[in-house]
C-alpha cells in the first residue's frame, strides 16, 4: 500500500497534470509558497467560495457581507497586535549562512528527546514481551528518567522565553543544549532576533515622504474597522454577522505542504457580534453550524474533528479548530474563536471613536462580543481534492484515478461526447450543449475511445457523462454514465436538465446544514 | 437643474449612506484612494463578477479561467517592460513641499492655451454675430495665430520627451513657458525623477537577504505566464481564451474620482489567443461581444462608445476603449486591445522556455497573438451606479430616491413586510422568506409605515416589495410591488417564486447577448 507521503506527493502532481494548481510564475521556476489556481482549480474554487458565502448570508437573516480593502490604514495593525507581536524569533548559523526559526530549532530539541525517550521504551517493550508495562518502565527506568529530567527542564525555560518573549534566553537554551545547524554542523549562532511576518510597502509619494503600510495579515480587521458602518447604514440588531471572503498575506519563513501554508492565501471569516455575557451560546451555535457545512459536502464525518485549544491567545475566552484528516494528519481547517471585546475596544482607544451599540432591549450601550468563524480557502480546497482522489482497481484489472467531488462543487458538470465524429451525432451533441450551457459549466470531447474520454472526466471529477449515439436521432435519447458508480442509463434528452440539475443544487447541502 | 459635480456628490454619499462603498479605514480617517464595499456593495460586485465570469466561460465553450496569485516572479515585470517602463515623472516644488507629475503639469499648461483660444474664438463669435466664420476667425487673427504657434511649438516639444524619457527637456519646458506652482505661485523646481508606479516588498528572509517583489499592476501577466500549462493541461487548441478576476494596485499619484481610479482595484480581463494573421478579425468579434454585454444590462445604449486609440502602445497593433458617460464625462470602463506576440515572445526571451504553439491545422509552430478585453470592476459598479441612481418626483409632489439597478445584479432580490406587526402576518411573512431564501437574497422589515419601508427598498435598489396583508391568510395572497413603476399587484404566494426567478434571470442577459 503507497505511504501517505506517496498520496500527498501524486496529489500534487495530479492538481498540476489536470489544470487545478499550478506552482508560480512557473516559466520563471516559481515563487516560494505561492501558487496560482489553474482552469479546473478556479472553478472548484469558486464553487467552494459560492456554498461558504451563500451559506452564511442567504441562510442567516441577521448575516450581510463586506468586501475591504487589502491596504488598511497602519494604525489597524498598532490596534491589532500585529506590529509589536506578529513576530517570528529567527537565528542564523555564520557557518552555514541558513536562516531558522529559534522555536522550531528549540521544538525539534523536545523532539529529539521525547524520541529518544520512545525509543528506549520500544526496546524494553522487545526485551520484556507480553509482562512489559510502560508506566512502571517510565517510572523506574534510569536512563528515561534522566532523559525526562532534562526535557521537562528546557520544556520549563523554553515556555517561559516565550511568554516574557525573551530572545537572549532563546539563544542560551540553543547554546546551552548544544543545538547544531543541521546543515554546517556547528554551533556557531547570531543573536536571535524578532521578524515580523507582515509584508510592507509604502505608499503615495509626497515631497515629504511616503507612508509605510501592510498587506492584510488577516481578513478579520476589515470587518472590525467597518463595524460602525455596517451597524449603521444596514440598520442591524445584535446579535448579527459581517461575512468576508478575501486574500491575506504571511511572510511565513517555513511555508510548506503544498497549499497548506502560502505566503498569500485566501480566507472566509464571519465575525458574529452580540451581547456580553452570551458570548458562549453563540460559540457553540457557530461551532456546531460550521461543522455541519462540512459535514453537508459529504467527505465522511469521520474526517473532521474539533480541536480545543488549551493555550488561548491573549484576546481570546475559547477556541476551537474543525480539524480535517490531510494526508498528513488531522491540521486545522478552520478555527472557531470567541474574540471578547479585544478587537472592537483596541480599535476604539486607538481611533478615539465611540464603537459602542446600544441595544434597545437592555437599554444599555456596550462594546459588542464576537464570535469568529474563519475557514481558509485554500485549506479546504486541499481537503476536498485529498478526499477525493482515488486511485481504483476496475473489474478486469484496469485501473482508474478519480475524484468524486460533490457534484456541486465540481469544475464541469457534464461533458458530451458524440460516439464517432460523423453521422450528425457532433450536432446532436453541441445542441445539448447550447440548451445546457447557461446553467451547467459543460464540456465537449470528441477525441479517442469512449473509454479514454471517462477517464479524463473520472480524472477532473465531471459527474457525468453523455453519450450521442446512433440510436439518438432516432429517439432523442442519450447514454448518461454516472462518475462514482460508472454505471450507465439511457435517458430522454429532455430529461437530462432535471437530472443534472437535481445532483449539483447547492439546495440539498442547505437543507442538511439547516436540518 | 443639478449640475453634473452635484449629483457625483450625491451619488458618493448616497453609497455612503446605504451601505455601497465606504472609505477604507474610515475610523482612522480613511487611506487614500482605497475603498471597502458595504453590505450592499459586495452584493452588487459579485453579481457583477458572476455576469462576467459566466458570459465568458459558460457562454463560450473555448474559454477557461484561472486565478493566478498577487504575487509573481519579480522577472515577470522586467519581461513586461513594467520595472523600466510603467513610471511617472515626478517634480516637487521647493517652497511649497508639493510634489506634481511633469506631464501633468505641462498638459495643464496646454490646456490654458487652448482656452486662450477658445475665449478668442468665443469673444469674436458674440463680436460679429450671424456672419461669424470660425475657421476664417482662426487662420486670420494675430492673437489666436500667436497663441497656436506657440502651443504648437510646447506640444511638439512634449511629445518629443515623453517619445524620448527626456526628463531634463521635461523640466525644461516647465522652465522656459514659466509653469508656477498653483499652491505656492513660484518657479522653484526641482529635476524631473521617474516614480514607478509598482508596489514592491519583500519576500522571504533568508540570511543572505530577502528577494524584492512587487504587488502586480495588471492581472494579464498571471495568464502570460499560465499559458502553456493552461494550454498543455486543458488540451486547448487555437483560438482560445483565458479569463481571471483579481486584484491589482498601482501607487497612483493623481488617484481621484471615487473609486474610479483607486490604488487597489479588482480587474475582470481575457486574453484570446489567435493565428498571428487573424487577429483584427478577433479584435472585431471581441469588441462586438464586450458591447452586447455591457448593453444587455439595459442602462442605456446611448451611454456607451467606442473611443479607438490613436497612439497605440507599444506591443499593440489595435485597441480601442469602451466608454461610458459618467457624471464626469465619458471614460474609459474596458479596453480591448490586440497585443500581438509581445508578451508571450518577451516571456520566451526572459524565461528561456519555448512558449509556441503548435497548430496541427497548418502544421506550424508560432507564438500565438493575443487580444485582450480588460474590463474594470470598480469602474463597471461605478458605471452601473452612477445611471441607476435617480430621484424622481412623484405624484402629489413627494419625492424618492430610487436605483433602478438592473434586477440581477440587485443586493436584495425581495423584501417581505408584514402590514401591521401581529395577526401572525410576521409569522407567514417569515414562511415566505424560508421558502425564497435559497434562491434570492431577501431582506425582512416591520418597522415604520409601507411607504416608508418601500423607499428604504428603493434607496438599495430592491425589484419586489411584497406584503403580508389581512387578506394573505385568507387566501395566500399578497401584494408585490414592483420598484420602477410603484405598480402593486395581488399575487399568489406560490407564484412568487417564479415571478422573481424570471426577473432575476441571468439567462436573459446571456440570450440578448447571443441574439
Amino acid at each position: 500500500m503507497a505511504s501517505q507521503e506517496d498520496v500527498f506527493k501524486k496529489l500534487i502532481a495530479h492538481c498540476k497534470e489536470y489544470g487545478f494548481v499550478f506552482p508560480s510564475s512557473e516559466i520563471y521556476d516559481g515563487l516560494g509558497a505561492v501558487y496560482d489556481y489553474g482552469q479546473n482549480g478556479v472553478e472548484l474554487k469558486n464553487n467552494i467560495k459560492k456554498y461558504w458565502w451563500d451559506s452564511m448570508v442567504l441562510l442567516n437573516e441577521n448575516v450581510v457581507g463586506i468586501d475591504a480593502a487589502i491596504f488598511m490604514h497602519p494604525t489597524t495593525w498598532k490596534a491589532s497586535g500585529h506590529v509589536d507581536a506578529f513576530n517570528d524569533p529567527l537565528i542564523d548559523n555564520k557557518d552555514s549562512k541558513k536562516r531558522y526559526r529559534a522555536d522550531v530549532l528549540i521544538e525539534d530539541l523536545l523532539a529529539k528527546y521525547d524520541d529518544k525517550m520512545s525509543k528506549e521504551v520500544e526496546k524494553a517493550a522487545k526485551r520484556f514481551g507480553a509482562s512489559f508495562d510502560e508506566a512502571v518502565f517510565r517510572s523506574t527506568n534510569e536512563r528515561v528518567l534522566e532523559n525526562q529530567a532534562k526535557r521537562d527542564e528546557i520544556h520549563t525555560r523554553f515556555v517561559k522565553a516565550l511568554n516574557d518573549s525573551d530572545l537572549a534566553e532563546l539563544k542560551a537554551i540553543i547554546e546551552d543544549y548544544e543545538v547544531v545547524c543541521p546543515i554546517s554542523g556547528t554551533r556557531n549562532w547570531t543573536d536571535v532576533r524578532q521578524f515580523n511576518l507582515m509584508f510592507s510597502t509604502e505608499m503615495g509619494s509626497t515631497a515629504e515622504g511616503a507612508m509605510k503600510i501592510y498587506l492584510r495579515p488577516e481578513t478579520a480587521q476589515g470587518i472590525f474597522v467597518n463595524f460602525l458602518n455596517v451597524q449603521k447604514t444596514g440598520r442591524m440588531k445584535i446579535p448579527f454577522g459581517i461575512a468576508q471572503i478575501g486574500k491575506a498575506f504571511r511572510n511565513e519563513i517555513v511555508a510548506r505542504q503544498f497549499i497548506f501554508r502560502m505566503r498569500e492565501f485566501e480566507q472566509m471569516e464571519m465575525q458574529f457580534f452580540v451581547r456580553p455575557g452570551e458570548e458562549m451560546k453563540w460559540f457553540e451555535h457557530w461551532k456546531a453550524f460550521r461543522l455541519k457545512w462540512h459535514k453537508a459536502l459529504g467527505l465522511g464525518d469521520q474526517k473532521y474533528r474539533f480541536h480545543d485549544h488549551d493555550k488561548l491567545a491573549h484576546y481570546a475566552n475559547a477556541a476551537t479548530d474543525i480539524e480535517f484528516e490531510m494526508p498528513f494528519g488531522f491540521k486545522e481547517v478552520e478555527g472557531i474563536h470567541s474574540r471578547t471585546d479585544f478587537d472592537l475596544s483596541s480599535h476604539e482607544k486607538f481611533s478615539g471613536k465611540n464603537i459602542k451599540y446600544f441595544d434597545p432591549e437592555i437599554n444599555q450601550s456596550y462594546v459588542p462580543y464576537v464570535i469568529e468563524t474563519s475557514i481558509g480557502v485554500d485549506r479546504t480546497f486541499l481537503s476536498i481534492m485529498a478526499a477525493s482522489y482515488k486511485e481504483e482497481t476496475l473489474e478486469g484489472g484496469d485501473s482508474r484515478v478519480v475524484l468524486t467531488l460533490p457534484p456541486v462543487l465540481a469544475p464541469v458538470k457534464a461533458c458530451v461526447m458524440p460516439l464517432v465524429k460523423k453521422d450528425g451525432l457532433p450536432e446532436i451533441a453541441r445542441e445539448i450543449i447550447n440548451d445546457l450551457k447557461f446553467d451547467f459549466k459543460c464540456a465537449y470531447d470528441e477525441k479517442d475511445s469512449i473509454g479514454k474520454r471517462y477517464r479524463r472526466q473520472d480524472a477532473v471529477g465531471t459527474p457525468f457523462c453523455i453519450t450521442v449515439d446512433h440510436q439518438t436521432p432516432e429517439d432523442k435519447s442519450v447514454t448518461i454514465r454516472h462518475r462514482d458508480s460508472m454505471l450507465q442509463e439511457r435517458v430522454a434528452i429532455a430529461d437530462l436538465h432535471k437530472i443534472i440539475g437535481d445532483a449539483v443544487n447547492m439546495k440539498n447541502l442547505f437543507k442538511k446544514i439547516l436540518a
